[in-house]
Parts: C-alpha cells; structure tokens; sequence
C-alpha cells in the first residue's frame, strides 16, 4: 500500500511538468470541462454520495456533519459555478514579479511557477474536492487529494469525472489524484514524499492540522484555527460595537472568522456590557465571563483559563474587562490563534498601536472579523487562510500557490 | 538541558515583540554599536577563536575545515564592514506591497512584518553568527543560533560581543540568542519548538539539511546544495560556452553555485570537447565522462550513475554528451537539485524552452551559474540560497526574511 501512495506522487509528478508549461487557454479549457462533466454526471454523483451518507447515519455522525457531507444537485450546480468563477481569475503563472539590469548587463527576471505538487488533506465536505481541483489546476499545480473516509464514496465520484474531463480537455489526468486507501497509514505516508510533494495543506479541525505539522517532512502551510477577538476601546462607537460583535459572532459562528472573544476596556464596561449581554442572549449566545465582568452581569459563567485559547465554533462568546490598549494586545498575542482580531475605537493613535502590535494575519479596525476571505477581499477564490508567516499569511488564492524563479539573460557574462 | 533551550526560545520570543516594532534608526544604531564592538574586541575574539583551532588540530579536522573555522584581524574586520553595509539596506518592515478599498469602503493593505524568532543551524564558519544576526536584526527578527561544536568558543565570543552591543544601543540583548550546549539534543529539541519558532533555515552540507527536514516540526528553508548544469547547444558560440564553463568550474569550486555537471549536443561534441577537456585538464580538473565523451576523450574517467546526482565542491566536472534539448532538459530535472543550470545557446526557441521547463531556482541563458547570489544579483547581502518553492526561492536578502500582515480600516462594516 506504502507503493501505491508513492506510486500516484511519482504520476501526479509527471502531470505536473505537463501541466506548468501549458497554456491559460487549455487550462481553461479543462475547468470548463470539469464544470460541464459535473452538471451531466449530477446524478451519479448524488448516488455515490448517498452511500457515503448511509454509513454516517449507521456509524452516528452528527447533524453538521452529516450536512456537510450531503450533496444535492444545488450544491453540485454550485461546484461547477466555482470552476467557471475560476476560469475567470488571471493566470498567475509566468507573471513577471520584479526584474532588472546588472551592472554586467545581465538581465535578471523573477518569474511566478507553480509549486509542482500540491497536497491537501482534508476533513468531510465534497466541495473541498472540487475548488481544489480547480484551483490548483489554474495555477499550474497538480494536486494529490485525501479526503476523510466519510466521504470516500463521494470523493471518488468526484475525482473520476474531473480526471474524465481534464482528460478530454488534453491534459493528464493524473494533474487531479486522490489517495484513497483507507486507513492513517496512507496519509502519513504523503506526509512523508518530500521532493515529490511540494507542499501540504490540512484544511480541517485543529487535530488534523497538528498531526500533518508533527509528521510531515514535506513543508505545511497550516490554515484555518481561529480564536479572533475584538477589543473595544474607550470611547469607542458603542453601538457601532454592538453591531460589529453581533455581526462577527452570529452571522455564522461556526467558521474560522467568527469572533470567539470580546474584550472591553474597564472605562466603558459597566455601559457597554448590559447591552452586549441582552442582544446576544436573544440571539442564543452564551457567555463565559471574567469574575470583573460577572460583577456587571451576573448571570454569565465563569470563564475558565482554557476558555481564553478555545476556538468554539459555537454560539459561545468569552468576554473580558482589561484596563488598556497594552493588557488587550497581551492578552490577544498569548492567546490568540493569529487569525483575525480587531479593534472598535476612535483614537487615532491607539488604532495605529493595535495594527503594529497585534501578531495576527488579518488586523481590523472598526469592522466585523467575519471579512477574513479571499472572496471578500476581492482575491477570487481561496484555497484555505493561512495562520503561518511562512510563504503565505492570510487567505490565499492563485499567487499564493505558485513560487519564483529567477530567469537570467546574458551574452557571455563571467564572474570576476 | 530540553528546558534550557526551550527558555532561550522563550526569551527570544519576548525580544522580538520588542525588536519587530524598533525603529529603522534603532535598529541600524545597533547595527552600528555591533561593528564597532567587533572591532573593539578583535583580540578577544582572536583569542577564543584559537581555543577552537587547538581542538581542531588535534581531532584532525581537514586543512578546508580549519580554514572555514579560522578568524584573523581582517576576517573580523570584514565581519565588522558586512553590518555596516546592512546599514544601508533598505528596511523591509512597514512596507505596504500592495492595497486596495473594497467596494463597502474597506481600504485593505498587506503590511510587510517580521517572521518573529528565526534559527539558524549551521557549521563551521564562524562568519555565519554575525552576518545572520546583522540580516535577522535589520529585517526585525529574533535570531537563535546553533553553530557546530567545532565553532563553540568562537560563536560563544562572538554572541557575547554582539548582545551587548545590542543591549548598548537599548534593543534587549536577547534578541541574539546562541543555544551552545553540546550534543545533538539540543539541536532536535530546537527543530521541535513549532509555536516559539518561526522559521528554520539550515545552512551547510546535505546531510545537515536533510537531519533538519527530517526532524523539524518548525517551518524549514532549505539551502543551499547546488548540482548545477551547463548544457551546450547545437550552434552556440564555443569560445563563449567554454569561457563560461572554466568559470562556472574553476573560479571558486566549493560553492554551491559552481557548475558540477556538463551536458553537450552531440552535434558539436566532437568539435568541442576536446577544447574542454584541454583547458581543464591545465587548471586542475578531473573529467569523468560519459561512454560517448569516452570515446572523445579516452582518457577520461568513466562516470557512474551516482556521479549524475553529486554535488563535488571540488575541481571535478562530469560530462555527458545528449541528443537533444528535451533530454538535456530531462537530465537536469531528474538529477539536479534545482539551484543553478545554464544553456549555451544561440537559438531563439530553444534559450525559451529551456527557461520554462529547467525548474530550477535560476535558470541562465549564456551565462555562469557563479551569479546566483545576492550580492551579484543586486539584492544586497545574503542569509542562504532557498532551493525550495515555498515562502522563498534563490537568493534571500532581507524581504525574504519577512511576512506580510493584512490590516483593514473601516468605518463600521459588517458582513451581510
């Protein structure tokens, strides 16, 4: 079995030379094939997803899971509208990034190239299936899937009529693989393909992301935890505040961007607060409290040291009192997950402290944290929001799958 | 000793809060206040650097390693001058690379930041420890170096003189952290403080790059091994192809961008190799050749599959005569080691495809692969050659030792 895993890398490698040298028109081509295939083979797509949907229900998986692993023919239509929505993004590939003359007359030029291979590992939903595909076919990269067992059956309907397509498209099919042997084995043994795989990305729960960063030998971008927090300031817009707070905790509490804490300066607790507590408790908001807020509201639970470093995911919000700017930055870079954090204020230079001192890949003031996503900041589609520093911080969408190379003109130039 | 490291990581990781929002003027001051101290405690760094050579000598270490250890007044002295030239590099830090307002008025700016704690594992030269703290210091990171034993009191010297330059000019000293306990321990314990380090970039041989790979759960760049080509085409200027080749090869052997590997189209071998071979032979070099170049050059040593794969650092050059492009292309690709490789050509087509299909980090049309370097190539000074695609690739200066941050300014959006 080991074979088998290296065996599709050696494949997927070999597409992916083809794969980097074609053109943008052939690669559009092959998505708006990819598209088409999925919207014809709807039906059988649905069928195989419906075996993967009766082992969830024998095996007890939970009702968001079991929607996240259920397709419909909307949700397959919608599939294919993200690979046409990709069609429409720019190559990135061959884009000059930077370039100059040396002295010697060199001219010296840094090119965008694919990684080569892309790996991603990731839990229960279909769709990842499918915008990866996409996405990493637009950017010149093949792409090695592992999707979780759960949605085995789903997961290879999806492949094979993608690999169908690229095929008639006139590319490899190999461009799109999927690992599916069952069992952890498999999965480590993608971790362990450095030089055949050039990159991993874990798009899932926080388990699956610390198991790829402790086994991988191939390099990891790791994505997605979030515990973002918003700090309301003295003299903030209160009821801007209230509006942000609902917004970033509510709108849809169950995905990265959601806020999980609210912190409130000391001068503006015992007005604020009230409010906060009432609007969110008639939303179904619960709230873990620090003890200098429970004296405000009294009805909230303690919050517990663990509660400050959880990412709920939940109709679950921690709120407490600091006295400025400085105990709000300390608490939001000891505990928070680096993802996205924000600031309600109007003091112009305490905004500026918040931006430089925050540690985190998305910094915000006066606005929702919920705004975290390639789509909302006008990048086209993403592939997962990077938590790292290294190669990509932020949501990332083509750029950020591809690499450089330096391309180096001459007429006969030597090293003195 | 675990808990050692894991503290120095500690302490280094509250510096660098510190140091990732210093001024640009604090930061050169200090790397003014580090020359001067280099220069002032020439003798003592002399005299701790002797205390190594003693040891060498008497474990035997190779008349090369010996020279890579050994410091004198001007070596220091060069130490000293390559922080003053930091000075003048531009800093990276604060720089917006690029920004746009969304269309609910949203202005998004990606902000260049710190990596935050950057290690470094390296061998003998004990030139690393100040060039790396001067690179990590100016682009605002933290820096943990782990040197090799051999090297111990010399970096020891070296990091006692530089934090207190650094502490001098009122940045926290430890800000240049050295983890000198001996053994491989601490050097694994150091690769797994995933969280407290940022990046790993190990700089020295294959084997201790391949160690780092292996063991790191922290982010690695990988550096530095260099199996670079030239490939000579049909038709190209021979007078130039074999200037670039005496270069490539003889002008400074133990680097990683000195060409290993020759690959000549059959149609001009004859012509051209025995030229090759002549002039080499003059300046030192062994061939080892192909069965084809053997019958050119019967004196020439036959080359083993394994040849194909080494990288010498010595005055070797191995030699293999190819059809055509498509196989100088293949060859590289599956025997490099993606760093440097040249085409000597006169073709137009040709110079195109070699470009696009070489995935090596520089890629040169008539010229030596010598010019992969930051120096040369204008960057500035240089902390390593990344021979990976992620994060960096090729010669890194200071904006490769960075990341970036989104900070986003509004003025009370939510999300609908």
């Amino acid at each position: 079995m080991m074979n088998d895993v290296k065996e599709i890398a050696l494949r997927a490698r070999e597409a992916s030379k083809v794969l980097a040298v074609a053109s943008t028109e052939l690669k559009n081509n092959a998505l708006l094939e990819m598209a088409d295939a999925l919207r014809k083979n709807s039906d059988y797509i649905l069928q195989e997803n419906k075996k993967d949907l009766e082992v969830g229900r024998k095996e007890g998986l939970s009702n968001a899971l079991m929607d996240r692993l259920m397709l419909n023919s909307k949700r397959v239509m919608e599939m294919a509208e993200g690979l046409e929505q990709v069609v429409s993004l720019r190559d990135p590939i061959g884009e000059i990034t930077d370039g100059w003359v040396l002295p010697n007359g060199l001219i010296v030029e840094k090119v965008r190239v694919p990684l080569g291979v892309i790996g991603i590992i990731y839990e229960a939903r279909p769709n990842v299936t499918v915008d990866s595909a996409g996405l990493c076919l637009k950017s010149g990269n093949a792409v090695i899937l592992r999707g979780s067992s759960s949605a085995l059956s789903s997961n290879r309907a999806l492949t094979k009529v993608i690999r169908d397509a690229v095929e008639k498209a006139g590319l490899p099919p190999d461009v799109v693989c999927l690992v599916d042997q069952p069992g952890r084995e498999a999965a480590v043994e993608l971790m362990r393909l450095h030089g055949l795989i050039d990159v991993l990305i874990p798009r899932g729960g926080e388990g699956l992301i610390k198991t790829v960063v402790e086994n991988s030998t191939v390099p990891v971008i790791e994505t997605g935890v979030g515990n973002c927090h918003i700090y309301v300031d003295e003299g903030a817009d209160l009821e801007m505040a209230l509006n942000i707070i609902i917004n970033a905790k509510t709108q849809r509490p169950g995905v990265c961007n959601a806020c999980e804490k609210l912190l409130v300066n000391s001068n503006v607790a015992q007005e604020f607060l009230p409010s906060v507590y009432r609007e969110l408790k008639e939303r179904g908001v619960e709230i873990r409290a620090c003890e200098r807020t429970r004296e405000i509201i009294p009805e909230a639970k303690e919050a517990t040291e663990e509660d400050w470093y959880r990412e709920y995911l939940d109709l679950i919000l921690a709120v407490k009192i600091v006295d400025n700017i400085e105990e709000a930055i300390n608490h939001i870079n000891k505990y928070g997950s680096k993802h996205s954090d924000a600031i309600i204020t109007n003091d112009y230079t305490r905004s500026r402290i918040f931006c430089e001192a925050v540690d985190s890949a998305a910094v915000y003031v006066n606005a929702s944290t919920r705004f975290t996503d390639g789509g909302q900041f006008g990048m086209g589609a993403e592939i997962g929001i990077s938590t790292q520093k290294l190669h990509a911080r932020g949501p990332m969408s083509l750029p950020e799958l591809t690499s450089t190379k330096f391309v180096i003109r001459g007429n006969g130039q030597i090293r003195e």
